[in-house]
């Protein structure tokens, strides 16, 4: 009997394996039909994402997999991790140009990782593009002459001294914008330094992305709105996604999502240091969620110090947040250390009434999450 | 031209659903073979998860892709969000009882979550289970009588307790183990309070886990190994990794890695609601590292205070690191008030020197895990 159920299994897995291989023969045909997709929007102009599509087709193969006795979430989990790959494809085809008139770009620190992504996608859409590095500084004024857009992406510490530097040098219709991760100052400069359209960017994502879609772009309007909307315009059809803001509120909620979770990062790392912690063991001890929370924090020390000191030193409401933050820690450690059990309960309760209805929406995204995590473990 | 264009993309996407309904029907069919392999497993006895098939069958996919110009990636993505799927239906066949003679397996505390799911567990595998609730206990004696198994499921306040009161109670042969989070007390406690086998167990996951496959119990020998040895492999063929470890190993690592995390994330759950911030504004600000960040702090609030409280307040560490940890805040803060740059960016470097290649691997796998959470982001 057992030796008829070995059987049996080898022969469900060879049946297994031979569906796992259709499948993979459809996800290449569904690559090559995405690639035609992308051809025919490069010719009607037609950005890559289209919210509504997708919407609407995930609808309806979850209502197909209710019929099937497949969870719908099943489907709709491959279909999106296909998706991802059919938009970084698509990029590969180009894109339509929206201001076909248009002068160069000139992109200032274009051979920075960011810069570098910008000047491949205007070139991607038919812009004649130039890159102004500090090779290239001494012919400044030849390359800025006739421009269409000067997108400045520059390190935080230097970008308003650049900008400054940029005063006298555009013609009164190019587009100023920078691509900062603050807004007030280089806004203040670019308005300064120039008397045409300006706008301030702040991409939402690193320069490894393989793709703009669906990716957040924040834009701060300085000056001439109407001047630069084919700018964004150009951003939308590479699949991102524009969130208008003023650089006082973008600023804020940057401190205290970003630099706040920066340097409670940065302190955590150098807690575990200190504290002599056993990378290794914690990670052999981690259910998903620590693992996350350990990668999350760990991420941070694969990148560039010098970045994160100059996002947090730049903001200007970051510093004294980060003490009223400490001052906060500080109260709770005590209701602790009274051994306040209540007390403790009491805040964590008031807290949880204040998220409201997001506490349950992030449990189950970030569950969503861990399960996708708790797929790739790799035991051992 | 245009019009062409246009045909031509509705006839694309027409193709496009016809690929993708094949897809499902592909599942469709895994998922009836995935259930058959349950049964033969279910006759042979075998763990529903075996890492070395599961890694073969990926590695000849990814070549496969590879030849297809399939990105391998792709297809494993695909497979592991299938097998996941496939180890929640293996659970619904049952499982091979590794010791068909092993008298009742009680479950105190088995009316919480967790104590339910390792009741259904264990039924699934064919014990005979019983619950003692505190309804139950004017009749505990006779519940735990001719007991192999005694599992204590029970809030970690009144964990210690409820192990004394089994004092006397258990069989000589009875194995006793626990599901508490720290391990040091309450393996003291069972060692205090029985005589025959003890095993302090901790299950790194919560009671909303579709499965046991790939999911982490910790494990600390109190007693007698060779007696609870079997009831280790019922745990192995549901699908666990078995992590062995001491009671003071893991309760230091719990503290520095659990109630720290949790610890922080109530302090900055807390400093959002204190310093005003608008959530959802916040949201449709984040870029999807952000947004993971902000759910992995506001999922704690989706469940219980009292819960947390506990944790932290039984560890016999985690306050006074919490205190260290303040200093290092404090210092590092002091730092960035002074504008010393230079210093700020030393300790970092001192920090990622410290984590060495495993920053870059936290950088990886959180970057895979950004892609998947943009992959559902949902738009407006």
């Amino acid at each position: 009997m057992n030796k008829a159920a070995e059987q049996s299994l080898q022969g469900l897995r060879e049946r297994i394996d031979a569906v796992d291989q259709q499948l993979l023969q459809l996800l290449a045909q569904r690559m090559a039909l995405v690639a035609e997709v992308g051809e025919a929007k490069h010719v009607l102009g037609l950005p890559i994402y289209v919210p509504e599509r997708e919407a609407a087709m995930l609808a309806q193969r979850r209502a197909e997999a209710e019929v099937l006795g497949v969870p719908p979430d099943l489907i709709e989990d491959v279909l999106r991790r296909a998706m991802r790959e059919s938009y970084r494809s698509e990029k590969d085809t180009g894109f339509k140009c929206v201001n076909p008139s248009a002068g160069p770009v000139v992109v200032v620190g274009g051979n920075g990782q960011l810069g570098k992504l910008f000047v491949q996608m205007f070139r991607l859409s038919g812009y004649e593009v130039k890159v102004l590095g500090r090779q290239q500084w001494a012919d400044a004024d030849a390359l800025l002459k006739g421009a269409s857009v000067v997108v400045v992406s520059v390190p935080i510490a230097t970008t308003s001294a650049i900008i400054a530097d940029l005063k006298g040098r555009l013609d009164h219709g190019t587009i100023l914008c920078d691509l900062t991760s603050i807004k007030r100052e280089p806004l203040a400069a670019m308005l300064d330094a120039h008397s045409g359209p300006v706008v301030g960017l702040h991409p939402m994502f690193g320069p490894d992305v393989s793709s703009f879609a669906k990716q957040l772009i924040v834009v701060c309007d300085g000056r001439q709105p109407e001047a630069y909307g084919w700018l964004l315009d150009q951003f939308a059809l590479w699949g991102a996604h524009l969130k208008p803001s003023t650089p006082q509120f973008h600023d804020e909620a940057m401190a205290l999502v970003q630099a706040m979770r920066h340097f409670t990062s940065f302190v955590y790392g150098n807690h575990l240091m200190a504290e002599n912690a056993d990378v290794r063991e914690l990670l052999a001890f981690s259910s998903p969620i620590y693992r996350l929370e350990l990668a999350m924090v760990g991420r941070l020390f694969a990148q560039d110090g010098a970045l994160y000191a100059d996002i947090i030193l730049s903001s200007q409401t970051a510093l004294p947040m980060f003490r009223r933050y400490l001052q906060r820690f500080e109260s709770a450690l005590q209701l602790l250390e009274k051994g306040d059990r209540e007390g403790f309960i009491q805040a964590f309760g008031a807290v949880a009434d204040w998220f409201g209805p997001f506490a349950q929406q992030f449990l189950k995204e970030s569950r969503d999450m861990l399960l996708v995590a708790n797929d790739r473990r790799h035991l051992g």
